[in-house]
């Protein structure tokens, strides 16, 4: 029937308000969310002790300190759902149950996050949330969960918007505050539709443990980072406090040289990328944990601006990025993707940095900076050209800040 | 994360095979559902002292024992969702509850329907389905409800067959039979993705009680019965035993003249429509009771073969409908849309009426079949031609039978 429908008008004018107002918690996520997943290294071998564990090594490491205060539990924690139709964790993997492992992780003055899909099933097979999503995120806030990330797999001819609308309204019905990371693989443009949804969109297919390389699995590839970085162009305009572009999980600690793993951390910060990290944090080396918790770094990332970089000059492998930071200062990457050394010559009074998309300039002709490399921690300033080399697959990222003269 | 791809694939291969098959729940609907359902004569204003009478009238009238079995109760039965998300029913209409009523209704010999919407909320603005659809299937299987109509309206950018398909398999998972009443209304072509989904679709927008108008209700219109009927053009192949175009509710006892009423009856008869009465069974007249109830005139509607009637000829205002049945019988209806009494003259063997879909066709040019005109019980054969006059706005209503020479 439609009788109602002068009515409905009335109401549907009034959903479609809601739809370009914010559905998802405000006021989390103002600046890009820093944890830990375990997909990137563990798939689906996951339970309550490797989570009880890597909450004690975050705290342990220093990296609940410096930020990294999500431990997001990935795929494949499902049991069955109850007779109700609320989901149950595998009792073998997580015997002592969801609410005790949350009160754990609490416990240690960190969240905890979780995974779920907006199809019938999750990607790895397990039971999904379609048809089910308020009964979810009931189901998550009574355990005390702070961030669901909600992947794609299975939705068949589902509408990405109306999938995670539904959901986000279901978790603001559950009343607990938790983040809402959108994983559609960036597919449908999420950053056209997402932002009144969630506080993160995935912007690209999976990332993996390598540089620039391609993996095909058949119907999908998985990309290297330097390939993920390259999927960013043009969508810095729709990141900002509360609302991130996600480049994917890091695989810092995970790709073959500290080199390039210092180069994918500097430009996730560069791009202003929740920094969740997907190694394995009990196990890592000192070279990881110094790059993971780098707080020079870390600060660009979470600058309170919130706005992503952008490259600046890209030219045989040696690209240039420049990122705006809160109290006139910037950021600078120089970023080499190349197999071997590269040296790099840049005077800045010469050059003509502009985001014109913010109407910000350094003010690099009438006015000096100071620079800090921000893994070396050596100064400098721009009152001469930087004359500097670049080792292969590495970064040089600096901070520059006025001098007051 | 995607690392599951090639089981997802094969998942997806299982899901999209199962698009295909039924989810629906089968052996059900093996003719057009009939029933009574509340709303084009009572809109909001039920309560169960109104759901129990009309199922005492219906029994009481003979409608039940004619095969009207499913009592529905349409919108606005809703209370709010309990803590656990369980929709309610609205505590002072329902004092009783669902089961209690659920129980009387079927304590009668009947089944009860009841309503729901795909969107945020029903057209009504009661709570609807989406995000919801797997625990509202439950609750109305706990209830022990037999047959779910579930409408479109604040279902945004929603896609429809998916809304369909999801609330299909929570039914199939609650696991009580339960007819599935589509009701999107037609705009997205139901009859091309429903029959693996539901028992019946509504091929339209809504029924209104006049012959041939369009009322207006400023975002959208509802239909007279004429309306409606031209309205079926082209749907009859995607009729069949378990998956039936619906025109929606019947006006019979609501229209202005008997005649209306009988001519209306006899084209959703002729269509294989669902019967499903529309009017106050409690203080029906006599004429209305002798219509719904006519089992001459209900036979051609839940005859065996499933198959919808086609006009075989319009002109000025006079159509004339054939419709196969079991046995070689046939059906053939003369509807006078007119406002003034028509003559017709048919020479039966002069005619070459063909069920081409079907590949049937009467055989009168060599054999000669009985003819009995189903309101009135009068008779004769296609021996010689038919030289009627059909009222204004009235039908007559034949079945013919092979005479055995």
């Amino acid at each position: 029937m439609k009788a109602f429908a002068l009515i409905i008008l009335g109401l549907l004018s009034a959903a479609a308000a809601a739809g370009t107002a914010d559905i998802k918690f405000p006021d989390l996520a103002q600046t890009p969310p820093m944890g830990w997943n375990s997909w990137n290294t563990f798939g689906c071998n996951i339970d309550e002790n490797l989570i009880r564990q890597t909450t004690d090594a975050m705290v342990s490491s220093g990296m609940r300190d410096a930020g990294y205060v999500y431990v997001n539990i990935d795929d494949c924690w499902h049991g069955e759902r109850d007779a109700n139709g609320f989901i149950q964790p595998d009792p073998r993997r997580f015997p002592a149950g969801m609410k005790a492992l949350a009160d754990y992780v609490h416990s240690r003055g960190m969240k905890i996050g979780i995974y779920s899909d907006a199809g019938a099933t999750t990607c790895g097979g397990h039971p999904g949330s379609q048809g089910h999503e308020y009964q979810d995120a009931l189901q998550y806030a009574r355990w005390g969960i702070d961030l669901l990330k909600y992947d794609w797999c299975a939705t068949e001819d589902r509408t990405p918007a109306e999938a995670y609308r539904t959901m986000a309204r279901a978790l603001r019905a559950a009343g607990r505050p938790m983040v809402f990371s959108i994983c559609e693989w960036g597919d449908n443009k999420p950053w056209l539709w997402a932002q009144p949804l969630g506080h993160l969109w995935r912007t690209t297919g999976d990332i993996t443990n390598c540089w620039d390389c391609v993996v095909s699995h058949g119907s999908w590839e998985s990309h290297g980072v330097m390939a993920i970085l390259d999927k960013q162009a043009g969508l810095r305009k729709y990141a900002g406090p509360g609302h991130w572009n996600d480049p994917d999980m890091m695989e810092v600690g995970n790709l073959p040289s500290v080199n390039e793993d210092r180069a994918h951390f500097a430009m996730w910060a560069m791009l202003a990328a929740p920094l969740i990290a997907g190694n394995d944090v009990r196990t890592m080396t000192a070279a990881t944990r110094a790059i993971l918790t780098n707080r020079d770094v870390i600060a660009i990332d979470q600058d309170s601006l919130g706005i992503s970089g952008f490259p600046y000059r890209k030219e045989a492998g040696l690209e240039i990025w420049f990122k705006p930071l809160s109290g006139s200062a910037w950021a600078v990457a120089l970023l080499n993707r190349a197999s071997t050394p590269q040296k790099v010559q840049f005077d800045w009074k010469k050059e003509d940095v502009q985001d014109a998309l913010n109407d910000l300039r350094p003010q690099f002709d009438r006015q000096v900076y100071s620079l800090t490399e921000l893994f070396s921690h050596t100064g400098g300033s721009t009152a001469k050209p930087l004359d500097v080399t670049v080792p292969a697959r590495d970064v040089l990222l600096y901070r520059l800040e006025k001098i007051a003269l």
